[in-house]
Protein backbone atom coordinates (compact mmCIF):
# COMPACT_ATOMS: atom_id res chain seq x y z
CA UNK A 1 0.00 0.00 0.00
CA UNK A 2 1.22 3.45 -0.74
CA UNK A 3 0.56 6.42 0.70
CA UNK A 4 1.23 9.97 -0.84
CA UNK A 5 0.15 13.83 -0.65
CA UNK A 6 1.21 16.85 -1.84
CA UNK A 7 3.32 19.69 -0.59
CA UNK A 8 4.78 22.98 -1.64
CA UNK A 9 7.93 24.82 -1.63
CA UNK A 10 6.83 28.05 -0.03
CA UNK A 11 8.51 31.77 -0.02
CA UNK A 12 9.83 30.76 3.75
CA UNK A 13 11.22 27.42 2.77
CA UNK A 14 14.12 28.98 0.69
CA UNK A 15 17.31 31.44 0.79
CA UNK A 16 19.06 34.05 -0.37
CA UNK A 17 20.69 31.20 -2.75
CA UNK A 18 17.43 31.31 -4.44
CA UNK A 19 16.24 27.46 -3.50
CA UNK A 20 15.23 25.73 -1.00
CA UNK A 21 17.00 25.88 2.27
CA UNK A 22 18.24 22.22 2.76
CA UNK A 23 16.48 22.23 6.74
CA UNK A 24 13.19 23.02 4.62
CA UNK A 25 13.09 19.37 3.07
CA UNK A 26 12.53 17.94 6.94
CA UNK A 27 9.16 20.79 7.13
CA UNK A 28 8.12 19.04 3.98
CA UNK A 29 8.75 15.58 4.89
CA UNK A 30 7.03 16.56 8.37
CA UNK A 31 3.86 17.87 6.58
CA UNK A 32 3.84 15.12 4.76
CA UNK A 33 4.12 12.48 8.14
CA UNK A 34 1.41 14.42 9.40
CA UNK A 35 -0.93 13.83 6.45
CA UNK A 36 0.21 9.61 6.97
CA UNK A 37 -0.19 9.14 10.33
CA UNK A 38 -4.04 11.16 9.65
CA UNK A 39 -4.62 8.70 6.59
CA UNK A 40 -3.31 5.81 9.44
CA UNK A 41 -5.81 7.16 12.54
CA UNK A 42 -3.24 7.98 13.96
CA UNK A 43 -3.46 11.52 13.86
CA UNK A 44 -0.71 13.82 15.86
CA UNK A 45 -2.81 15.70 17.56
CA UNK A 46 -4.26 12.50 19.92
CA UNK A 47 -0.38 11.41 19.63
CA UNK A 48 1.11 14.61 21.37
CA UNK A 49 -2.37 15.15 23.94
CA UNK A 50 -3.10 11.92 24.49
CA UNK A 51 -1.97 8.47 24.90
CA UNK A 52 0.98 7.27 27.23
CA UNK A 53 3.82 7.00 24.13
CA UNK A 54 5.52 9.68 22.18
CA UNK A 55 7.51 9.18 18.86
CA UNK A 56 10.64 10.97 19.44
CA UNK A 57 12.97 11.16 15.92
CA UNK A 58 16.48 10.13 16.96
CA UNK A 59 17.61 9.60 13.50
CA UNK A 60 16.88 12.20 10.35
CA UNK A 61 18.94 12.31 7.15
CA UNK A 62 18.04 13.58 3.63
CA UNK A 63 19.31 13.63 -0.19
CA UNK A 64 19.03 16.67 -2.38
CA UNK A 65 19.24 15.91 -5.92
CA UNK A 66 17.70 18.77 -7.49
CA UNK A 67 17.68 22.52 -6.84
CA UNK A 68 13.93 23.21 -5.68
CA UNK A 69 12.24 26.44 -6.26
CA UNK A 70 9.42 28.72 -4.69
CA UNK A 71 6.58 27.27 -5.73
CA UNK A 72 7.42 23.76 -6.83
CA UNK A 73 4.92 21.46 -6.11
CA UNK A 74 5.96 18.15 -5.42
CA UNK A 75 4.24 14.78 -4.23
CA UNK A 76 6.04 12.85 -1.20
CA UNK A 77 5.59 9.26 -1.43
CA UNK A 78 5.49 7.87 2.22
CA UNK A 79 6.45 4.27 3.27
CA UNK A 80 7.68 2.70 6.53
CA UNK A 81 10.76 1.27 6.03
CA UNK A 82 11.46 -0.84 8.98
CA UNK A 83 9.21 -1.44 12.35
CA UNK A 84 11.17 -2.65 14.81
CA UNK A 85 10.63 -3.55 18.69
CA UNK A 86 10.86 0.02 19.87
CA UNK A 87 11.11 1.54 16.68
CA UNK A 88 9.75 2.59 13.28
CA UNK A 89 11.48 4.05 10.02
CA UNK A 90 9.82 6.33 7.40
CA UNK A 91 10.90 6.81 4.54
CA UNK A 92 10.14 10.14 2.27
CA UNK A 93 10.48 10.57 -1.94
CA UNK A 94 9.95 13.90 -3.14
CA UNK A 95 9.51 13.76 -6.64
CA UNK A 96 8.84 16.73 -9.03
CA UNK A 97 5.59 17.10 -11.65
CA UNK A 98 7.74 15.05 -13.90
CA UNK A 99 8.62 12.46 -12.03
CA UNK A 100 11.86 13.24 -10.85
CA UNK A 101 13.31 12.84 -7.29
CA UNK A 102 14.20 15.54 -6.13
CA UNK A 103 15.26 14.48 -2.98
CA UNK A 104 14.82 11.99 -0.09
CA UNK A 105 13.97 11.92 3.67
CA UNK A 106 14.53 9.08 6.15
CA UNK A 107 13.48 9.68 10.28
CA UNK A 108 13.76 7.04 12.68
CA UNK A 109 11.58 7.48 15.21
CA UNK A 110 12.04 5.56 19.05
CA UNK A 111 8.92 4.78 21.16
CA UNK A 112 9.00 6.79 24.50
CA UNK A 113 7.03 6.03 27.11
CA UNK A 114 5.81 10.05 28.65
CA UNK A 115 5.14 8.82 32.29
CA UNK A 116 8.79 7.23 32.79
CA UNK A 117 11.18 8.98 29.77
CA UNK A 118 12.42 6.04 28.71
CA UNK A 119 12.25 3.45 25.82
CA UNK A 120 9.45 1.32 25.51
CA UNK A 121 8.24 -1.02 22.80
CA UNK A 122 5.98 0.05 19.91
CA UNK A 123 1.77 -0.17 21.32
CA UNK A 124 0.66 -2.51 19.14
CA UNK A 125 -2.17 -0.34 17.75
CA UNK A 126 0.30 1.68 15.95
CA UNK A 127 2.30 -1.91 14.97
CA UNK A 128 -1.08 -2.89 13.27
CA UNK A 129 -1.61 0.76 11.38
CA UNK A 130 2.23 0.67 10.23
CA UNK A 131 2.42 -2.74 8.95
CA UNK A 132 0.47 -2.57 5.71
CA UNK A 133 2.57 0.26 4.62
CA UNK A 134 5.97 -1.75 5.30
CA UNK A 135 8.19 -1.06 2.18
CA UNK A 136 11.87 -2.04 2.24
CA UNK B 1 -15.60 38.28 -4.16
CA UNK B 2 -13.88 36.38 -1.31
CA UNK B 3 -11.03 34.18 -0.99
CA UNK B 4 -10.00 30.99 1.32
CA UNK B 5 -8.32 28.31 1.80
CA UNK B 6 -7.42 25.81 4.36
CA UNK B 7 -4.56 25.70 6.32
CA UNK B 8 -3.48 23.12 9.33
CA UNK B 9 -1.40 23.93 12.77
CA UNK B 10 1.87 21.56 12.16
CA UNK B 11 4.13 20.29 14.66
CA UNK B 12 7.10 22.60 14.21
CA UNK B 13 3.95 25.68 14.33
CA UNK B 14 4.04 24.79 18.19
CA UNK B 15 6.06 25.18 20.77
CA UNK B 16 6.61 24.16 24.66
CA UNK B 17 3.73 25.89 25.99
CA UNK B 18 1.75 23.35 24.22
CA UNK B 19 0.29 25.81 21.52
CA UNK B 20 1.27 27.90 18.22
CA UNK B 21 3.88 29.59 18.26
CA UNK B 22 3.10 33.07 17.55
CA UNK B 23 5.55 33.75 15.04
CA UNK B 24 4.11 30.37 13.03
CA UNK B 25 0.70 32.50 12.21
CA UNK B 26 2.50 34.51 10.02
CA UNK B 27 3.37 31.21 8.39
CA UNK B 28 -0.12 30.10 7.66
CA UNK B 29 -1.05 33.73 6.38
CA UNK B 30 1.70 33.42 4.08
CA UNK B 31 0.95 30.40 2.83
CA UNK B 32 -2.81 31.56 2.38
CA UNK B 33 -1.06 34.38 0.53
CA UNK B 34 0.75 32.53 -1.78
CA UNK B 35 -2.49 30.52 -2.38
CA UNK B 36 -4.44 33.48 -3.10
CA UNK B 37 -2.06 35.15 -5.59
CA UNK B 38 -1.90 31.54 -7.41
CA UNK B 39 -5.44 32.01 -7.73
CA UNK B 40 -5.21 35.89 -9.09
CA UNK B 41 -3.10 34.67 -11.66
CA UNK B 42 -0.33 36.21 -9.86
CA UNK B 43 2.25 33.43 -8.79
CA UNK B 44 4.99 33.96 -6.46
CA UNK B 45 7.67 31.80 -8.64
CA UNK B 46 7.06 34.27 -11.33
CA UNK B 47 7.37 37.35 -8.73
CA UNK B 48 10.60 35.98 -7.46
CA UNK B 49 11.79 34.90 -10.72
CA UNK B 50 10.62 37.76 -13.32
CA UNK B 51 9.37 40.55 -13.47
CA UNK B 52 10.90 44.07 -12.72
CA UNK B 53 9.11 44.87 -9.61
CA UNK B 54 8.76 43.03 -6.10
CA UNK B 55 6.30 43.54 -3.13
CA UNK B 56 7.85 42.86 0.59
CA UNK B 57 6.20 43.43 3.57
CA UNK B 58 6.84 46.59 4.88
CA UNK B 59 4.21 46.46 8.07
CA UNK B 60 2.49 43.45 9.48
CA UNK B 61 0.66 42.91 12.20
CA UNK B 62 -1.43 39.99 14.25
CA UNK B 63 -3.61 39.45 16.61
CA UNK B 64 -4.05 36.14 18.55
CA UNK B 65 -8.08 35.38 20.09
CA UNK B 66 -7.50 31.42 20.39
CA UNK B 67 -4.92 28.82 21.43
CA UNK B 68 -4.09 26.56 18.98
CA UNK B 69 -3.10 23.11 18.87
CA UNK B 70 -1.49 20.97 16.43
CA UNK B 71 -3.92 19.63 14.13
CA UNK B 72 -6.14 22.44 13.60
CA UNK B 73 -7.35 22.87 10.67
CA UNK B 74 -8.20 26.65 9.68
CA UNK B 75 -10.30 28.26 7.05
CA UNK B 76 -8.01 31.23 6.08
CA UNK B 77 -10.22 33.88 4.64
CA UNK B 78 -7.68 36.36 2.35
CA UNK B 79 -9.09 39.83 0.96
CA UNK B 80 -7.33 43.15 -0.30
CA UNK B 81 -7.89 45.47 2.51
CA UNK B 82 -6.19 48.75 0.77
CA UNK B 83 -4.99 49.56 -2.85
CA UNK B 84 -2.35 52.55 -2.78
CA UNK B 85 -0.40 54.47 -5.15
CA UNK B 86 2.51 52.60 -4.09
CA UNK B 87 1.29 49.32 -1.76
CA UNK B 88 -1.36 47.05 -0.97
CA UNK B 89 -2.59 45.88 2.15
CA UNK B 90 -3.92 42.21 2.61
CA UNK B 91 -5.59 41.25 5.49
CA UNK B 92 -6.27 37.57 7.02
CA UNK B 93 -8.94 35.65 9.35
CA UNK B 94 -7.99 32.30 10.33
CA UNK B 95 -11.40 30.77 11.23
CA UNK B 96 -12.01 27.54 13.00
CA UNK B 97 -13.82 24.85 12.08
CA UNK B 98 -17.10 26.04 14.08
CA UNK B 99 -16.43 29.66 12.46
CA UNK B 100 -14.82 31.33 15.33
CA UNK B 101 -12.00 33.59 14.56
CA UNK B 102 -8.84 32.48 16.44
CA UNK B 103 -6.40 35.11 14.89
CA UNK B 104 -6.52 38.02 12.06
CA UNK B 105 -2.92 39.12 10.13
CA UNK B 106 -2.56 42.18 8.15
CA UNK B 107 0.36 42.57 5.56
CA UNK B 108 1.49 45.52 3.67
CA UNK B 109 3.54 45.52 0.77
CA UNK B 110 5.27 47.94 -1.42
CA UNK B 111 5.90 47.96 -4.90
CA UNK B 112 9.64 48.15 -5.31
CA UNK B 113 11.81 48.23 -8.55
CA UNK B 114 14.32 45.20 -8.64
CA UNK B 115 17.14 47.23 -11.00
CA UNK B 116 17.13 50.56 -8.91
CA UNK B 117 15.86 49.16 -5.45
CA UNK B 118 13.62 52.02 -4.60
CA UNK B 119 9.78 52.02 -4.39
CA UNK B 120 7.71 52.48 -7.92
CA UNK B 121 3.88 52.21 -8.94
CA UNK B 122 2.24 49.22 -8.37
CA UNK B 123 2.02 47.72 -11.79
CA UNK B 124 -1.29 48.12 -13.80
CA UNK B 125 -1.58 44.19 -14.18
CA UNK B 126 -1.84 43.93 -10.31
CA UNK B 127 -3.86 46.63 -9.39
CA UNK B 128 -6.53 45.06 -12.02
CA UNK B 129 -5.89 41.66 -10.33
CA UNK B 130 -6.28 42.84 -6.67
CA UNK B 131 -9.54 45.28 -7.53
CA UNK B 132 -11.83 42.51 -7.15
CA UNK B 133 -11.21 41.32 -4.32
CA UNK B 134 -10.88 44.55 -1.95
CA UNK B 135 -13.11 44.65 1.01
CA UNK B 136 -12.55 46.90 3.68
CA UNK C 1 17.50 51.25 32.30
CA UNK C 2 18.14 50.21 28.49
CA UNK C 3 18.85 46.59 27.54
CA UNK C 4 20.26 45.64 24.12
CA UNK C 5 21.45 42.91 22.85
CA UNK C 6 23.17 41.38 19.32
CA UNK C 7 21.46 39.35 16.92
CA UNK C 8 22.37 37.72 13.48
CA UNK C 9 20.64 37.08 10.04
CA UNK C 10 21.18 34.35 9.31
CA UNK C 11 20.57 32.23 5.89
CA UNK C 12 17.80 30.73 6.63
CA UNK C 13 15.62 33.92 7.87
CA UNK C 14 16.16 35.04 4.26
CA UNK C 15 14.12 33.86 1.23
CA UNK C 16 14.77 33.96 -2.70
CA UNK C 17 14.05 37.40 -3.13
CA UNK C 18 17.50 37.66 -1.30
CA UNK C 19 16.89 39.23 1.98
CA UNK C 20 14.97 38.64 5.38
CA UNK C 21 11.87 37.20 4.96
CA UNK C 22 9.01 39.30 7.19
CA UNK C 23 8.61 36.16 9.49
CA UNK C 24 11.91 35.81 10.30
CA UNK C 25 11.90 39.85 11.78
CA UNK C 26 9.49 37.84 14.65
CA UNK C 27 12.26 35.25 15.40
CA UNK C 28 14.97 37.83 15.87
CA UNK C 29 12.98 39.94 18.37
CA UNK C 30 12.11 36.71 20.38
CA UNK C 31 15.86 35.59 20.41
CA UNK C 32 16.39 39.39 22.16
CA UNK C 33 13.32 38.75 24.19
CA UNK C 34 14.74 35.59 25.83
CA UNK C 35 17.77 37.31 26.19
CA UNK C 36 15.91 39.67 28.22
CA UNK C 37 14.13 37.88 30.50
CA UNK C 38 17.45 36.00 31.31
CA UNK C 39 18.80 39.50 32.35
CA UNK C 40 15.59 40.34 34.19
CA UNK C 41 16.28 37.09 36.19
CA UNK C 42 12.76 35.27 34.24
CA UNK C 43 14.57 33.07 32.55
CA UNK C 44 11.65 31.33 29.73
CA UNK C 45 12.77 27.91 30.72
CA UNK C 46 11.30 28.76 34.10
CA UNK C 47 8.32 29.97 32.66
CA UNK C 48 7.69 27.65 30.57
CA UNK C 49 8.25 25.01 32.73
CA UNK C 50 7.85 26.14 36.12
CA UNK C 51 5.44 28.85 37.43
CA UNK C 52 1.35 29.05 37.36
CA UNK C 53 1.93 31.98 34.47
CA UNK C 54 2.28 32.09 31.05
CA UNK C 55 2.54 35.27 29.04
CA UNK C 56 1.40 34.07 25.34
CA UNK C 57 1.53 36.70 22.75
CA UNK C 58 -1.83 38.37 21.80
CA UNK C 59 -1.11 40.76 19.71
CA UNK C 60 2.18 41.39 17.23
CA UNK C 61 3.48 44.13 14.32
CA UNK C 62 6.56 45.02 13.02
CA UNK C 63 7.80 47.56 10.84
CA UNK C 64 10.27 46.98 8.20
CA UNK C 65 12.59 50.05 6.96
CA UNK C 66 15.60 48.55 5.35
CA UNK C 67 16.12 45.04 3.44
CA UNK C 68 18.41 43.05 5.93
CA UNK C 69 20.34 40.38 4.32
CA UNK C 70 22.65 37.53 5.49
CA UNK C 71 25.53 38.30 7.98
CA UNK C 72 23.88 41.23 8.93
CA UNK C 73 24.28 41.62 13.00
CA UNK C 74 22.14 44.32 14.40
CA UNK C 75 21.62 45.19 18.16
CA UNK C 76 18.53 45.10 19.50
CA UNK C 77 17.05 47.30 22.09
CA UNK C 78 14.68 46.22 23.87
CA UNK C 79 12.20 48.02 25.93
CA UNK C 80 8.87 47.91 27.86
CA UNK C 81 6.73 50.16 26.29
CA UNK C 82 2.97 49.36 28.86
CA UNK C 83 2.65 47.76 31.75
CA UNK C 84 -1.49 46.46 32.52
CA UNK C 85 -3.10 44.50 35.28
CA UNK C 86 -3.22 41.94 33.33
CA UNK C 87 -0.75 42.17 30.23
CA UNK C 88 2.54 43.86 29.28
CA UNK C 89 3.86 45.21 25.77
CA UNK C 90 7.91 45.08 24.91
CA UNK C 91 9.34 47.11 22.08
CA UNK C 92 12.45 46.12 20.02
CA UNK C 93 14.68 48.75 17.61
CA UNK C 94 16.74 46.82 15.37
CA UNK C 95 19.60 48.83 14.94
CA UNK C 96 22.20 48.45 12.20
CA UNK C 97 25.69 49.05 12.36
CA UNK C 98 25.96 52.71 11.62
CA UNK C 99 23.03 53.19 13.90
CA UNK C 100 20.08 52.85 11.55
CA UNK C 101 16.77 51.66 12.08
CA UNK C 102 16.26 48.38 10.09
CA UNK C 103 13.16 47.72 11.62
CA UNK C 104 11.15 47.24 14.77
CA UNK C 105 9.11 44.94 16.38
CA UNK C 106 6.08 45.42 19.40
CA UNK C 107 4.78 42.19 21.41
CA UNK C 108 1.82 42.39 23.78
CA UNK C 109 1.61 39.43 26.00
CA UNK C 110 -1.58 38.41 28.33
CA UNK C 111 -0.85 36.85 31.80
CA UNK C 112 -2.61 33.59 31.39
CA UNK C 113 -3.48 31.15 34.63
CA UNK C 114 -1.82 28.08 33.89
CA UNK C 115 -4.75 25.42 35.57
CA UNK C 116 -7.46 27.42 34.49
CA UNK C 117 -6.33 28.53 31.26
CA UNK C 118 -8.06 32.36 31.88
CA UNK C 119 -6.75 35.90 32.01
CA UNK C 120 -5.20 36.43 35.35
CA UNK C 121 -3.47 39.33 37.10
CA UNK C 122 0.40 40.13 36.50
CA UNK C 123 2.44 38.06 39.05
CA UNK C 124 4.19 40.83 41.54
CA UNK C 125 7.23 39.64 40.72
CA UNK C 126 6.69 40.25 36.69
CA UNK C 127 5.69 43.43 37.27
CA UNK C 128 8.64 44.21 39.81
CA UNK C 129 11.40 42.88 36.90
CA UNK C 130 9.86 44.95 34.12
CA UNK C 131 9.44 47.89 36.14
CA UNK C 132 12.98 49.68 35.54
CA UNK C 133 13.01 48.78 31.99
CA UNK C 134 9.41 50.76 31.43
CA UNK C 135 10.30 53.55 28.71
CA UNK C 136 7.12 55.11 26.75
CA UNK D 1 42.65 22.44 15.30
CA UNK D 2 39.09 22.77 17.09
CA UNK D 3 36.47 25.29 16.50
CA UNK D 4 33.27 25.25 18.95
CA UNK D 5 30.79 28.09 19.60
CA UNK D 6 27.87 28.61 21.73
CA UNK D 7 24.59 27.74 20.59
CA UNK D 8 20.66 28.38 22.38
CA UNK D 9 17.79 26.18 22.42
CA UNK D 10 15.02 29.38 21.65
CA UNK D 11 11.35 28.62 22.16
CA UNK D 12 10.56 28.28 18.43
CA UNK D 13 13.10 25.44 18.21
CA UNK D 14 10.69 23.57 20.55
CA UNK D 15 7.04 21.72 20.03
CA UNK D 16 4.09 21.04 21.33
CA UNK D 17 5.96 17.36 22.57
CA UNK D 18 7.82 20.36 25.35
CA UNK D 19 10.92 19.23 23.67
CA UNK D 20 13.60 20.22 20.65
CA UNK D 21 11.65 19.76 17.69
CA UNK D 22 14.00 17.57 15.40
CA UNK D 23 14.41 19.89 11.98
CA UNK D 24 15.37 22.57 14.12
CA UNK D 25 18.82 20.50 15.28
CA UNK D 26 19.65 21.64 11.63
CA UNK D 27 18.52 24.87 12.14
CA UNK D 28 21.34 25.35 15.45
CA UNK D 29 24.27 23.08 13.33
CA UNK D 30 23.55 26.15 10.71
CA UNK D 31 23.84 29.13 12.63
CA UNK D 32 27.72 27.00 13.84
CA UNK D 33 28.27 26.35 10.66
CA UNK D 34 27.69 30.31 9.80
CA UNK D 35 30.00 31.14 12.46
CA UNK D 36 32.57 28.41 11.74
CA UNK D 37 32.79 29.74 8.15
CA UNK D 38 33.12 33.85 9.39
CA UNK D 39 36.30 31.91 11.96
CA UNK D 40 37.56 30.30 8.24
CA UNK D 41 37.63 34.29 6.61
CA UNK D 42 35.00 32.76 4.14
CA UNK D 43 31.45 34.71 5.88
CA UNK D 44 28.38 33.38 3.98
CA UNK D 45 27.74 36.32 3.17
CA UNK D 46 30.47 36.65 0.83
CA UNK D 47 29.67 33.76 -0.45
CA UNK D 48 25.69 34.31 -1.68
CA UNK D 49 26.53 37.56 -2.96
CA UNK D 50 30.17 37.20 -4.45
CA UNK D 51 32.22 34.90 -6.06
CA UNK D 52 31.11 32.15 -8.48
CA UNK D 53 30.75 29.34 -6.31
CA UNK D 54 28.18 27.92 -3.83
CA UNK D 55 28.01 25.18 -1.47
CA UNK D 56 24.55 23.60 -1.10
CA UNK D 57 24.18 20.95 0.89
CA UNK D 58 23.72 17.40 -1.20
CA UNK D 59 23.08 14.95 1.90
CA UNK D 60 22.55 16.02 5.96
CA UNK D 61 21.55 13.45 8.82
CA UNK D 62 21.43 14.07 12.40
CA UNK D 63 21.11 12.01 15.76
CA UNK D 64 19.21 12.69 18.66
CA UNK D 65 20.30 11.11 21.76
CA UNK D 66 18.41 13.23 24.63
CA UNK D 67 15.85 15.56 24.53
CA UNK D 68 16.33 19.27 24.89
CA UNK D 69 14.78 22.09 26.03
CA UNK D 70 13.97 25.89 25.89
CA UNK D 71 17.10 27.76 27.16
CA UNK D 72 19.35 24.68 27.12
CA UNK D 73 22.99 26.20 26.09
CA UNK D 74 25.18 24.35 23.92
CA UNK D 75 28.46 24.18 22.74
CA UNK D 76 29.01 22.75 18.88
CA UNK D 77 32.15 20.97 17.81
CA UNK D 78 32.35 21.86 13.87
CA UNK D 79 35.12 19.77 12.16
CA UNK D 80 35.34 19.09 8.60
CA UNK D 81 35.02 15.40 8.25
CA UNK D 82 36.31 14.94 4.77
CA UNK D 83 37.63 17.15 1.66
CA UNK D 84 36.95 15.89 -1.93
CA UNK D 85 37.76 16.80 -5.42
CA UNK D 86 33.87 18.70 -5.62
CA UNK D 87 32.52 18.68 -2.15
CA UNK D 88 33.73 18.55 1.90
CA UNK D 89 31.68 17.11 4.93
CA UNK D 90 31.35 19.02 8.04
CA UNK D 91 30.29 17.54 11.26
CA UNK D 92 28.78 19.20 14.33
CA UNK D 93 28.54 17.62 18.01
CA UNK D 94 26.14 19.61 20.07
CA UNK D 95 27.30 19.43 23.68
CA UNK D 96 25.58 19.99 27.14
CA UNK D 97 27.02 21.91 29.81
CA UNK D 98 28.24 18.75 31.56
CA UNK D 99 29.82 17.55 28.50
CA UNK D 100 27.34 14.84 27.24
CA UNK D 101 26.51 14.41 23.26
CA UNK D 102 23.04 15.44 22.86
CA UNK D 103 23.37 15.11 19.32
CA UNK D 104 24.98 15.49 16.18
CA UNK D 105 24.70 16.65 12.56
CA UNK D 106 26.73 15.76 9.41
CA UNK D 107 25.87 18.09 6.66
CA UNK D 108 27.96 17.15 2.52
CA UNK D 109 28.40 20.26 0.50
CA UNK D 110 29.10 20.32 -3.13
CA UNK D 111 30.71 22.64 -5.19
CA UNK D 112 28.37 24.48 -7.67
CA UNK D 113 29.39 26.94 -10.11
CA UNK D 114 26.78 29.42 -10.10
CA UNK D 115 27.04 30.42 -13.54
CA UNK D 116 26.84 27.11 -15.10
CA UNK D 117 24.71 25.46 -12.70
CA UNK D 118 27.21 22.59 -12.82
CA UNK D 119 29.21 20.64 -9.97
CA UNK D 120 32.65 22.09 -10.31
CA UNK D 121 36.14 21.68 -8.27
CA UNK D 122 36.33 23.36 -4.87
CA UNK D 123 38.68 26.31 -4.73
CA UNK D 124 41.81 26.24 -3.64
CA UNK D 125 41.26 29.15 -1.42
CA UNK D 126 38.20 26.84 0.20
CA UNK D 127 40.19 23.81 0.36
CA UNK D 128 43.08 26.11 1.67
CA UNK D 129 40.87 27.12 4.65
CA UNK D 130 38.79 23.83 5.57
CA UNK D 131 42.54 21.88 5.83
CA UNK D 132 44.02 22.43 8.92
CA UNK D 133 40.26 21.77 10.39
CA UNK D 134 40.31 18.30 8.94
CA UNK D 135 39.73 15.85 11.62
CA UNK D 136 38.07 12.37 11.26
Amino acid sequence: MAFSCSVTVRLYDTDAAGFLFFGSQFRLAHEALEDFLDHLGLPIAGIIRGGGTLYPVVHAEADYRAPLAVGDRLSVQVAVRAIGERSFTIGYRLLLADGREAGSVVTVHSALDKASGSSCPLPGSVRAALGPHLSV
